[in-house]
């Protein structure tokens, strides 16, 4: 019998890696896929092709489409990405970060591929643990796309099983992601948190993202190889 | 009070522009939305430009990503189109000219845009008389899809009120929607239906979409001004 194949989702970020590595060791074989819905910047999609490349992803396929004349959201549009925000700041409501529709986008092409590679099983790294914000990261929204899987695909209305969402993270606190991580060997040194680089293409180490991940890796007790 | 805001899906073919015609007569402010996912052609595209601007649309977006890694479907591939298949053979089973996840993809991509726009309402020309085959056009699909979009969203998320998705052509014969449009002042001349023209560019009148665009015009008993 040969692997479950899965797509899975990779930004480029702390999650989604440690997400592949979980779905590679359970011995899943693991197409990534990447989506430029038009971000400020290219360093995460840098960073998932060589995180994919260096965790073992049988393919790594790259998508772009330019969202930007849909955004309302500062990670597309022009608006001011918040910065030194308070820990208990970043988990209400939600942010001025949110793309719309993000993860429903993210979920849908993930479909496509997944019914197209006859893959049974859809990875996607979302927490609503740091992001309480964002609607589309929580239990429910995930259980309300498998209801669409089921009913708009054809292996679901052929009856031929259908195709699952797995967020092996929903509940996890960065810290937890981090050592999980570590333990299954992510070179967190590739991946890419910052929302807002500098010139010089380094994290701003103050925007929402970067201030999680140095929470993440200060909680866990581990150096973050991306800035040490 | 000023005008419900509404986002309609506009592929270019006769289905999507009697529903735009159908949106703008109820008195809604439409912003037309193509997606150019990778189709053979660029007549669709061209066609929904046309009709968007002729029936008078507040704006028309167009949207490409190429989804031909992901495809299985004769649409975006390299698979033969079916020719002159029989009536009864079109309607059966999940055709080969599907593609994966399609309506999901664009009700996403509707989605992001409805929510940066505020609009309160989606349309898409979805049936499921002619097209039994797609599991995406059914009605229990758009159910779902509502579902997702109630709990995935900011507006849903903060009770602001949910976006409808509404498929008013759902179960009419593509005659009906032929009536309609023409009531309407739909120019029909101007939409486009062929899923693979000829070289001169003009409809193969052998495929499915050729077959069930004749079939409803015939039924209708009206000319169709593209082939007249």
């Amino acid at each position: 019998m040969g692997k479950i194949r899965a797509v899975v989702l990779l930004s480029g970020g702390v999650d989604s890696a440690t997400t592949l590595a979980m779905a590679l060791s359970e011995g899943k074989e693991c197409h990534a896929l990447t989506v430029d819905y038009g971000q400020r910047h290219r360093r995460e999609i840098d960073a998932a092709e060589r995180i994919a490349t260096s965790l073992g992803a049988a393919q790594h396929a790259y998508l772009r489409m330019d969202l930007r004349p849909f955004a309302t959201s500062a990670l597309t549009g022009g608006g001011e990405v918040p910065r030194h925000r308070a820990p208990e700041e970043i988990g209400q409501g939600i942010p001025p970060t949110y793309v719309p529709a993000r993860n429903t986008i993210l979920l849908a092409l993930a479909l496509a591929w997944a019914e197209s590679l006859e893959a049974l099983e859809i990875f996607i790294g979302a927490n609503v643990q740091d992001y309480s914000g964002y609607p589309d990261c929580r239990p429910e929204f995930m259980s309300a796309f498998e209801e669409v899987i089921r009913l708009g695909t054809r292996q679901g209305a052929e009856g031929r099983g259908e195709i699952r969402i797995l967020t092996p993270l929903i509940r996890w606190s960065k810290a937890q992601i981090v050592k999980k991580g570590v333990e299954l060997g992510v070179d967190f040194g590739l991946t890419w948190s910052c929302y807002d680089p500098t010139e010089r293409g380094e994290p701003c180490r103050g925007c929402d993202a970067c201030l999680i991940r140095a929470k993440g890796f200060a909680e866990a007790g581990l150096p973050d190889p991306l800035i040490s």
